[in-house]
């Protein structure tokens, strides 16, 4: 039997459960969780935020641990061996995003924690393909949050080809943007944080901004013109986003990680004449995790994270919902 | 003295108009006029849709002609060379997109038809860098709409590094749209119209379209599920986008090159959860036109025009706003 923590309604108050994960598949492994990163979509699948759960769920999809087991068909993974899991505990494997290594968009990609138990617990199990080792550099109390949040931001700089010397401003920093800063700063980038206290200020600079700019202030950003090669939105509020678009370069870029409710109305004209994109993503494959992991490990980065044992798991949900964590809640054995 | 056929206020009918172009400056071309084509946005212009325009205007900027004059520090063009002159008529060279090559993107890049005056007329001049040489091997009489509508559709090509086997689907079946689709074909792209009747539909199969899909009836589009890699759409009119993103491929872009005045609504969700793009672009680069006349030669690709004389402006006009033309109306001296 799996001990794990579960929501039984939406909003509900996470309480002990036990189930039963039956027979290791050929294709799964086992993982002895040590650590368990809490992110708002932790909370927005607790809540049927984005439409009915089917509960129980067991939140929890920025796993550090061990693997215990291995399925027969498992080569790539051993007993023993630090890993990771994040949004996805398997792929199709079979569709032409799996074919390109562009697992994260597979159709039939499993959720961590939707229709399948999630991290908050002494184990968790997944499909070998969507498990990614930790190099022995990266402590593993801090690995957790880079498998979901840390990846999220990662993935952009990728896909879209950043380069060093590239302006790129980050909206939002909290639990992905305070590793965004980081990441950017060691990509060799220019990087500007939208702030809106003067405390947030001095820690985005000491996390890696060169520049920053007040949230809360448009004629400064409308002041800051045609700056920004990517401006990477990581919160889930409405914002004046044809502001910030007057912000980009011609061909920049503004790009959501940040799940935003309300409908982006955007101006067909602003993007026309600059020959401006609006885009979005979500995680990263199992091989962009590999890459940041890498990256990661290359330049010392380190997740900032706030620590509860799982026995606290509702005061750790509690912190999160406050909006006031620096930067990442993880739950700890 | 230049002739010219000009407009004098918001909407008004053209009458002819001279002006004196004063002394060839050392940059400048004078181009004698044989052919110019009218797009849309000349009549955004005539008609002050995007602002109070600076009358008198004189639209007209899908030149196609010889050149007549090149001031003393024009090399690259010579008396009597076929040339085309598209929406701009200069550009600053001096910024980091002209640095680039990316000319159409500068901030202070001269329209061809607003502050300047346009190709409705017996000669136009314009900055050697703007004037592209057309080759042998294109009609004369067809080369005009190439600068306009034929560039704005084959830029995204380039831009968005598009590729043979791609699938493509192109929104408007118009002046540009007509375009797109010969292009599109004959990049080696698996190219789909959405039209809007039997008519339209056997038409865009003959401009190269291998399948289609009815645009007014959302059934069917829903239908064509995650199909296409790229959606440009040309029309000015509001769609239901969201309906159109959904039939993009994970990773997939939907590029307006028509000026849709209502904003986009766009879910974020649909963003994030396929990685797709939304995007913007206007005409292109004299290098982008540069590739695509010798694309255009090499694949025998020819705009469908309505030839008019430049007396019968104002019917040429009216022909282009019943919104009728198959598909570019040009007029011709």
């Amino acid at each position: 039997m799996i001990k794990a923590y579960a929501a039984f309604e939406p909003k509900g108050e996470l309480k002990p459960f036990e189930y039963d994960p039956g027979e290791l598949q050929a294709n799964e492994v086992e993982i002895d969780v040590h650590h368990c990163g809490i992110c708002h979509s932790d909370l927005s699948v607790i809540d049927s935020e984005w439409g009915e759960m089917p509960y129980p769920i067991v939140p929890g999809h920025e796993v550090a641990g061990k693997i215990t087991r291995v399925g027969s068909h498992v080569s790539a993974l051993t007993v023993g061996q630090s890993v990771g899991l994040g949004w996805h505990a398997g792929y199709c494997n079979n569709c032409a995003s799996c074919d390109s290594g562009d697992n994260n968009l597979c159709g039939s990609a499993q959720s961590t924690i939707i229709g399948h138990h999630g991290g908050f617990a002494d184990k968790v199990r997944a499909d070998a393909a969507s498990v990614v080792a930790i190099p022995d550099g990266i402590d593993l109390s801090l690995a957790g949050p880079l498998f979901c949040a840390g990846v999220t931001v990662f993935t952009p700089l990728l896909e879209f080809n950043i380069k060093a010397g590239d302006k790129v401003a980050v909206i939002g920093i909290g639990g992905l943007g305070h590793l965004a800063l980081q990441f950017l700063n060691a990509w060799g980038c220019e990087v500007t944080a939208f702030t809106s206290s003067e405390a947030k200020k001095q820690e985005a600079l000491a996390l890696g901004a060169h520049h920053t700019l007040d949230s809360r202030n448009a004629a400064e950003i409308g002041g800051a013109g045609a700056s920004f090669d990517l401006i990477i939105s990581t919160v889930n509020v409405k914002l004046d986003w044809g502001l910030y678009l007057s912000t980009l370069k011609p061909r920049g870029r503004l790009h959501f990680v940040g799940a935003v409710l309300e409908p982006l109305d955007i101006n067909v004209f602003s993007l026309i004449s600059s020959q401006l994109s609006v885009s979005g993503s979500a995680v990263g494959s199992p091989s962009t995790i590999k890459k940041m992991l890498a990256f990661v490990e290359q330049h010392n980065i380190k997740p900032v994270v706030e620590s509860f044992s799982f026995d606290d798991v509702n005061a750790a949900i509690a912190r999160v919902r406050s909006g006031k964590t620096h930067y990442r809640v993880v739950l700890s054995r």
